[in-house]
């Protein structure tokens, strides 16, 4: 099946652009043809192509239902981005597949990475979206600098992990062990360099728990991966 | 740390090529210098550079000793290749990270890749056995065609699952509730275009269980790195 994106479908049923390409130029689809178009706000609209256009496809709205959600709370995954884009983006991809609801790229003191342009992740997001027949399109923030995420956390109620490499600081527990199900999620994921240890100290005393993935050295991308993995694996237990 | 490899080095304590470049011109280690090597077969050497050259450094073995395995039992992972092997260079760096034993290309039905060298795959493993810091290199073996591999497996004392999307065939369980701890576990993941009938019944016949990785649709590599993740938490909750 093949699912097209259409954000304001609700007030004006016409696919976009690049979704009416897709469809007419290289699935040359026409007048008549059923397709099944996400507002990537959580609603699933089966459709019939009512005017073709490369541009702007005009479509007819036959049903439309909220698509049930695949995990039922929220799932923050805050990440200092890696040096190579091409590590986040694949992480942008491959979260978006397997679920989480909003991303945040940190601004640390050791970060590698200053700056980051959203909007390639945005339109590799829209991609996994679809291409995983999901309804929902996660929230991709600008580069927040880390005191200004833990500010804003201190207000939300959410179980909130940080996971870092020093051994200094505290005994770190594994974060499988720390989750419990079907609560809101936040995970923090260090830079290449780490946390400084004024950021975990904040984001300890910010009620941040300290914790580990295990006793194998993982890439910041791959951290931040298999973490939502975790969160998706022990909510999979506790049904 | 840096972790260097050096698969002869109980019979012949030299640095090979590329591992000697990176120390003595990128590093600018010299005589003295203390270097930690591992073998791939689970050991690791403390050593002193005793005789640097670009080609081939001469080390002497300070100290030697089996490093812990991270998991007590064997996880073997086969994946029908992806059309684009980036997505399985990719896979393969993170599998390693994340910890495995032995990885099987599978040549099925719909395969969209019949065919498959192996080498950068097994370049791409050490980098990453080196970047994570472990000691034993998993196994990347040939292209190998379904029909055999089940038969191998047949043989071999193992929980064994295999993974696929069609709903036809049989009812499915979430692989994270069927699998049990500490034990050698099997994973199949199928092909772009999905394992046949014929194939799905075959795993059956052999004693696979059929499996769901939960309600969303994972690429290949998506759901082979998923279906790793699994295992491992799944073990890391029964500590």
């Amino acid at each position: 099946m093949i699912q097209f994106f259409a954000p304001d479908i609700a007030e004006n049923p016409i696919l976009p652009e690049s979704d009416s390409q897709h469809a007419i130029r290289v699935l040359r689809l026409g007048v008549g043809d059923r397709v099944q178009v996400v507002d990537g706000k959580g609603n699933v609209y089966d459709c019939i192509i009512a005017e073709p256009h490369q541009k702007r496809t005009l479509l007819s709205i036959v049903d439309s239902r909220p698509q049930l959600p695949h995990w039922p709370f929220n799932i923050t995954i805050a990440v200092a981005p890696t040096k190579h884009l091409d590590r986040m983006e694949w992480l942008i991809e491959k979260m978006v597949e397997i679920g989480f609801n909003r991303f945040v790229p940190l601004l640390c003191r050791h970060s590698e990475r200053k700056e980051l342009k959203i909007e390639r992740l945005q339109k590799i997001a829209v991609s996994a979206m679809k291409q995983s027949l999901k309804a929902t399109l996660p929230t991709i923030e600008p580069m927040t600098p880390i005191s200004q995420f833990i500010k804003e956390q201190s207000a939300i109620e959410s179980q909130k992990f940080v996971c870092y490499c020093s051994d200094e600081i505290t005994e770190r527990l594994v974060l499988a062990e720390q989750l419990q199900p079907l609560r809101d999620t936040t995970v923090l994921i260090g830079p290449e360099g780490d946390f400084s240890p004024d950021e975990i100290s904040a984001t300890l005393d910010s009620g941040f728990k300290a914790v580990t993935l295990g006793d194998t050295r993982l890439r910041t991308e791959t951290a931040a991966l298999y973490s939502l993995s975790t969160i998706h694996v022990v909510n999979q237990l506790s049904r």
